[in-house]
This record gives structure tokens, C-alpha cells and sequence, in this order.
């Protein structure tokens, strides 16, 4: 296995950095690999910008930022402008189509899912909206297992949640259907 | 200012990532300052131990992880153990008497508070023990000023235990009055 990189970037209130940390719990946790998350504030964070980085490798892992990411999810328009150059060569960019429009080319698979807009069509609860964009990012790159993800939600949550968030999780896998690298 | 970096450690449950996040956004939100804060799951990560480290700089951070830290807090005797031989020369250690004794040498101020026990006497709710941890860090360091802590607070918890979490926080103030490495 080789190193995973990737980059959540949005912006705050849209559940970026809760994302990146259940992300790299479910590979830590439960499926025995090494993973890094790191937030960095620097000037954007004061302006609602928001990123996270995850590593996920099954070796030590000696530097912790991101700076290719393999796979790069980019949920505001400034995200995506800001963050498409730096995808490595043959990576994936994972959008909303409620939020963004795929205006630039870049060497990397661009996708632009309906999440937000099936999440308040079949839950009506935005505050899922990650959970689903994290089912649609596992469907794409397979870095780590839904069963994992879901592990890793049930430690967080609260066992009345579990239902919506498993329901978002399931969308975003049925969106991501079809699509990805690898 | 130079960069100052320290390390939250402990087992889950003791609040000890929350805190770490707390600092890095008092830090970049309300001081200008930048901040980068890291959780690194490994092997110990399955143990149960956690750790988060947190850097704070009025300049770039190009290395987000904390090799020596200034300062740091270990709130298991696991994590003392550990964590004690990588502090800087003359930095500081915080811990708490009731999870930890000191019982180790190292070229830095070791202290030992009794945040846990003024917290279940005085407010009876051992969830705001880590803010009360974040208070007599601060005390200590001065790293960040108090009011940015709080204003941090308010972002992220419900108004209804903004209560509590102040006093919490005069608590571990209190506590490290009259110590400290500035």
C-alpha cells in the first residue's frame, strides 16, 4: 500500500474537519493503519475557509502536511480555485454541484455529485451533508472500508443519530457509484 | 515571538484533542497568530492513548509536528512516561495529581495541579476537566491570552454551558497562579 493523501477544503459550517477526523479514525481504528489528520489556521481560517489534511498509510508516516493530495475535495468555489493546481497528476477532485462549477482543467478525474441536493431531498437534514460527501469520497477511492467509516461514526455519535447518518453515508456510496480510481 | 509548540497528551475521553483544537483556533482566530494542529493516530492510537499537538506562530509553519515541545500535558502516568524525555530543556510539564505521579528527572519545571479534584468539588462535572486543564496551561505559558480561549469557547459549545466552562476555566487559572515559564 502506498501513502493516501488527501485534502477536505470548504468552507466552516459545512463539516469539513469532523469529515477528515472520522476519516482518518476509521483507518487508525479499525482497519490497523497508520493515519494523520492536521488542521492548519493561517489567514483563511479567519476569513471561513476551513481545510484538513489526512494521511492514511500502513507505514510511519514522517510528514504529516499535504501537499499533492492524491484525492482533493473541494466544496466551495474559492476551495476549488485555490487547491485544483496542486492535485497530483492523475488524482480526483470531488465537488457538489450545489456549490461549485468544474470551470478549469486540471490532469485528474473532476467530479461534480448531486450530494447536497439528495441529502435535503432524502433526509432534509444539511447537517449530514459531510457524512454523504464522506460515503461518495470512500466510493471513489476505496481508502478505506464504508463498514469502517461507520465504526468510526458509531464511537462519535449518539445511537439516535446513527440511522441519518448511515442513510447519508449510503447516498453518497450510491452516488460515487460508478465513478473513482481504482 | 518565536514558535512555540506544545503537546496535549492522555488517554481517550480526557478531552485532550478538544483542547489542543481549542488553543490552535484561539490562537489563529483571535490573536492574528497561525496555528496548526495535528492528531497522529498510530498503534497507541488503538490503546486507547491520545495526543495532539499544537504549534503557534506569528510566521509560517512549514513542519506541523511537535518533536520537542516547550510545553507539555500528560495526563496519564502512560503518557509521562512516554512524553517526559522529549520535552526542551527548560520547558514545562503539566500534569494532574490525581492521574499522575511525578516521579521521573528531566531539565524542565514539572507540575503537578489538582485541576481534576477542584473540578469534581467545585463544579461536579468531569466533562469540563480539559478546560479546566486548558486554563492552568494557559496560566502557565501564557501562549494564548485567556479572553481568546473563551472566545473560541463560544464558537463551538451552546450558550447554555458557557457557564461552566468559564468557571472551569478560572479554575485551572487559578491553579497556576504563582508558577510558570514566563
Amino acid at each position: 500500500m502506498k501513502k493516501h493523501r488527501i485534502i477536505f477544503s470548504g468552507s466552516g459550517g459545512q463539516g469539513v474537519i469532523t469529515a477528515s477526523v472520522i476519516l482518518a479514525e476509521a483507518a487508525a481504528l479499525y482497519e490497523g493503519l497508520e493515519a494523520v489528520q492536521v488542521q492548519a489556521y493561517g489567514p483563511e481560517a479567519r476569513g471561513g475557509a476551513t481545510r484538513g489534511d489526512v494521511i492514511i498509510s500502513d507505514t510511519d508516516i514522517y510528514f504529516p502536511m499535504v501537499i499533492q493530495p492524491e484525492a482533493l475535495v473541494s466544496l466551495t468555489q474559492t476551495a476549488y480555485d485555490k487547491f485544483l493546481g496542486n492535485i497530483q497528476p492523475g488524482g480526483l477532485l470531488l465537488t457538489d454541484s450545489h456549490f461549485v462549477t468544474l470551470n478549469k482543467k486540471v490532469d485528474a478525474y473532476q467530479t461534480a455529485l448531486s450530494m447536497y441536493k439528495t441529502v435535503m431531498d432524502k433526509i432534509g437534514k444539511p447537517i449530514v451533508f459531510n457524512i454523504c460527501m464522506l460515503g461518495a469520497i470512500t466510493g471513489l477511492t476505496h481508502f478505506v472500508k464504508p463498514e469502517s467509516i461507520i465504526k468510526a461514526l458509531e464511537t462519535r455519535f449518539p445511537a439516535e443519530i446513527m440511522d441519518i447518518n448511515k442513510k447519508a453515508l449510503e447516498i453518497g456510496l450510491e452516488l460515487a457509484e460508478g465513478h473513482g480510481i481504482s
